[in-house]
């Protein structure tokens, strides 16, 4: 595990359109992960956003802690790990950040325009890389 | 989320080579997820593996439950999400799990004949699917 911030090819790879699997804790401490769009924010932190009636939503005010793990699109024995916590849980009226994310993954503008949204930003703590993205250090 | 046993079409759709994340606790109750091969068993349970040295055993052995992220191969918008424990933590001394996990991904015997491994078999408690695996319950 390293300290972030992560290295530039490492960054590069993050920043494009792969899957991922976030993880929370459930209130008794019960992993739950589930498949997620993400987006590497230029300020080095990770967004993701949620259907407010999600119960991991519950969850993340519960225990920020999250892990995230990013598969590289073209080949997953390329992957990258992110583990960090939730430091901002914001309601997304607008749809701008879901937008921001599915124009990112190619999908266009979001197409559920009816359901609230809320954007969580998530602080990199440490990060694990392997395949291309193996740490160096 | 559901109770097992997967219905044929999800089971089908695990029991394929795909893309996968696993996530187990750190002590302090910090989500660790990475991507992981594993196989579904014809009991049900699925079997991972994983190097004598990795640190994931040491958690999974203080606290075994975990969670389990299927990408669908093809098209990740089609996930299943499996919540369980390790019901059990064998040494794999001939290198026969992973040799079967190995031929499962296509990658022929596992290349490292040196490294002890361990296998986990994990028992499913809940699921949720997305997308064609969308629970129907």
């Amino acid at each position: 595990m390293s300290a972030p911030p992560l290295p530039d090819d490492v960054a590069a790879l993050v920043a494009r359109p792969n899957p991922a699997v976030i993880t929370s804790n459930r209130p008794d401490g019960q992993p739950v992960s589930v498949a997620t769009w993400y987006l590497l924010e230029g300020d080095g932190r990770i967004l993701v956003n949620m259907d407010e009636g999600r119960r991991r939503l519950e969850y993340l005010r519960r225990d920020p802690r999250v892990s995230l793990t990013v598969l590289a699109a073209d080949d997953w024995y390329t992957h990258v790990s992110l583990q960090g916590r939730v430091a901002e849980l914001v309601d997304d009226p607008d749809l701008v950040d879901i937008d921001r994310l599915s124009n990112h993954y190619g999908a266009g503008a979001y197409s559920n325009r009816t359901n609230k949204r809320v954007s969580a930003r998530i602080v990199i703590e440490r990060w694990h890389g392997w395949g291309a993205a193996k740490n160096r250090s």
